[in-house]
């Protein structure tokens, strides 16, 4: 009982800080090549790293930014920013997610950056995942949006595709462009983001990845499929880190 | 020997101007929803279409452009013309290629507009492709490029991936981004042109199509696999019509 009450007096800005700091001090080391995510989670291993290279803890290091935001926070702490196409592979990289399922499958993309998280991370040896444990679900789909960035060029008709996709069929799909005040929100990219929503979670998410990319007109979406390594969860009774069946 | 030397002095402007006409002859009725394609045969097809038009022999019809180019030119035979967004479905598409094999599968957008192309045409319950002798090949990928169309960011990376695919192996496959005069082309979608180059035919199309779409950051390939239903050839012997088998 008293364990419990001290525990529901930490934050949930604490809560993300002690993963965010946890990822960094489990996977980073000096050398390293490293992919920088985005959103409110990602913001503390950023931190972080920033604090220890700062301290001298760790040399040697190149990081790749998924966001213009994140860039920015990387560059306050004077961590060396590079590119892929200078560093085409990455050691290690570490961001957060919407959704994760009991295999590390995630849904990302709800803040937008979704085809340049995707791009750095596929190429990352080890990808690192912090949430808090809302965000575990056992059917990826159901709580929010599944985001999928469209050529701006007829997307109404990019829309109908998609709430054709034979493995959406039973989840009561819906979709929505995705807006900025009065206008339609445009990705980094120059696309527009068409946000998927369902009923009831997708039953087969490999089918649906596969039928989603092969739409004609669609960039990217939202489904990180066999990417994530380890997934650092912080919730009310602490920190418990998931690893990726073999 | 009288019949040969009266063919040769046909000439190509006469050979492409033959199918244009008679895939409008042939394949457009009053009432439809007609896609019109790109490139120096396709023109032929527009002005056929916009003759008849305004002699009345065929009313009531829309059309969907695949270019700024094709639109320009409907426009000054007064076609009536709409989208995607209001038009999802077509009757018939016609337009070039710049490859074709035996089983009417194509290579296109060596002209920069194969997003539009794979859109509009996509969408068409006939397409009907006009080509002269030349773009009849045995395997695709060897008579010039195969576009790839990507996203600006990383985009070396991502030519990188493009020269990695498991289909392209023993196809001795380069790559080149497309350049307009001395600054790298956009196209009409904000994106690059990766432009492909094979010294041997591609020899799984379909495995290259897929992988070729999963790679993140590609939007679109050149690669018009099963969409072709008839191909109309133009060649010194005359023209001969090409159905697809069912």
């Amino acid at each position: 009982m008293a364990t419990t009450i001290q525990m529901q007096v930490i934050s949930t800005e604490e809560l993300k800080k002690a993963v965010g700091y946890k990822a960094v001090d489990d996977h980073i080391r000096s050398g390293m090549v490293v992919g920088l995510g985005t959103g409110s989670t990602a913001y503390y291993a950023v931190e972080r790293l920033g604090q220890k290279i700062k301290k001298g803890e760790i040399v040697d290091i190149v990081a790749i930014p998924t966001s213009t935001k994140t860039e920015h926070q990387a560059k306050t702490w004077d961590i060396p920013l590079v590119t892929l196409d200078t560093h085409p592979s990455l050691d290690v990289a570490i961001d957060g997610a919407d959704e994760v399922d009991d295999q590390l499958n995630l849904v990302k993309g709800r803040g937008g950056a979704l085809l340049r998280e995707k791009m750095v991370e596929v190429e990352a040896k080890k990808l690192v995942i912090i949430v808090d444990e809302s965000k575990l679900v056992k059917g990826l789909g159901i709580t929010g949006a599944m985001p999928v960035e469209v050529t701006p060029f007829c997307w109404k008709r990019t829309m109908r595709r998609l709430l054709e996709v034979e493995a959406f069929q039973g989840c009561q799909v819906s979709a929505k462009i995705r807006e900025d005040k009065d206008t339609v929100y445009l990705t980094d990219n120059h696309n527009y983001i068409i946000d998927l929503f369902f009923q009831k979670p997708i039953p087969d998410i490999s089918l649906a990845a596969r039928q989603l990319i092969e739409i004609v007109g669609v960039v990217e979406h939202g489904l990180f499929l066999n990417m994530a390594d380890i997934c650092i969860v912080s919730g009310m009774n602490g920190i418990r880190v998931v690893e990726k069946n073999p």
